[in-house]
């Protein structure tokens, strides 16, 4: 399997956690994300992933994109080490935590989206760090809720083993430390970082161990 | 069950279409994103839906949120008149393509950032019109290039029978010409969205149709 990869895309990160959580190896492929005015906006890589968006992974018979459908095949298609709990409730909030990171914080602030928001409407850095903490900060709130509200969160988002919730929250948190969202209400999502952090899976697919890292 | 709505929300409306198209009954419960200030930001229903988003499905079991966990749910518990194919592959693809409208068209489109551009940014309706069409316009490209290019694309998203990607495709559709976004360059979505529009599944969960419509 080919993974078209950028070291800093947090949807690219959720699938590299994914395939080391499964032991999967795979050849990464560079998709610089700022060179040449972008690589993903080529028409080569466009013919991979339409809308020019990290990642994609080529498989023996297509080109798959965006990061949760990726992961969801890679769940079906490699069984063992599940990243999906084996009912459908469990399912359903697995999926929950992870489209609320996946639909509604990541979406708003990602480099195209930022890129609109300085070029075409002209904002300044003051209020593209707010409108950047905005989303983060509301959106990891509703997060945390759906953690400490349940009996199902575990050591990691649901239950005691990794699985797709933690692979995007992971990322996540990744982009907001780097900028200085607060995370002191944050209880458990914090702990289930740690936990995560501990591990290789996730140490490994850190944007700073990519072979592409500046 | 009961289905937390708002006639115009297009989150909510994916999952009346799952509905109406499994033929389940259910209870709609209106939650008004405009009136006192916003229903959805309450704090009874925030603890439905931490976000304080539409929609929510309330099962005997649990609170479900975000629509495409919904529907993937509603397909599991109720598997006639399946939603998603039966292959990993094509499974992949129908998420892939609903993604693209969940995570990278409608989340920049939705009222709460519509709002914060207007009132924390201070732009014009102008340029509110075009972030929203840029959004839709380069999201739709990437939609029609997926169906364009596949074979698997049939009468509808997927094969001949509607299923998840339709489920979100018609609701974007029906934004777009909302907000006058030219459909002329899009022939495959166009057709597919005819066909859709043929079905009562499709023409019952439209946001005129609904009891909460103004």
């Amino acid at each position: 399997m080919k993974l078209y990869t950028y070291f800093r895309s947090s949807a690219a990160y959720r699938v590299r956690i994914a395939l080391n959580l499964k032991q999967l190896p795979y050849d990464a492929v560079a998709v610089h994300l700022l060179r040449d005015g972008g690589q993903q906006k080529q028409a080569n890589y466009k013919q991979k992933s339409p809308l020019g968006i990290v990642p994609a992974l080529e498989t023996e018979h297509a080109v798959l994109t965006q990061s949760l459908a990726i992961i969801e095949w890679l769940d079906e298609t490699y069984p063992q080490v599940a990243l999906l709990p084996d009912d459908a409730d469990g399912r359903a909030r697995v999926r929950a935590i992870a489209q609320t990171i996946a639909c509604d914080i990541h979406p708003l602030n990602n480099l195209r989206v930022l890129a609109y928001l300085t070029k075409n409407i002209g904002i300044t850095e003051e209020q593209k760090n707010d409108w950047y903490r905005h989303w983060v900060n509301e959106g990891l709130a509703a997060v945390e809720q759906l953690l400490a509200n349940d009996p199902r969160t575990g050591i990691f988002c649901h239950g005691d083993t990794p699985g797709l919730a933690d692979c995007c929250l992971i990322p996540q948190v990744f982009n907001a430390r780097r900028f200085q969202c607060p995370l002191d209400d944050l209880p458990v999502i914090s702990r289930i970082v740690a936990a995560c952090e501990s591990l290789p899976a996730f140490q490994l697919a850190a944007p700073a161990q990519q072979f592409d890292a500046e």
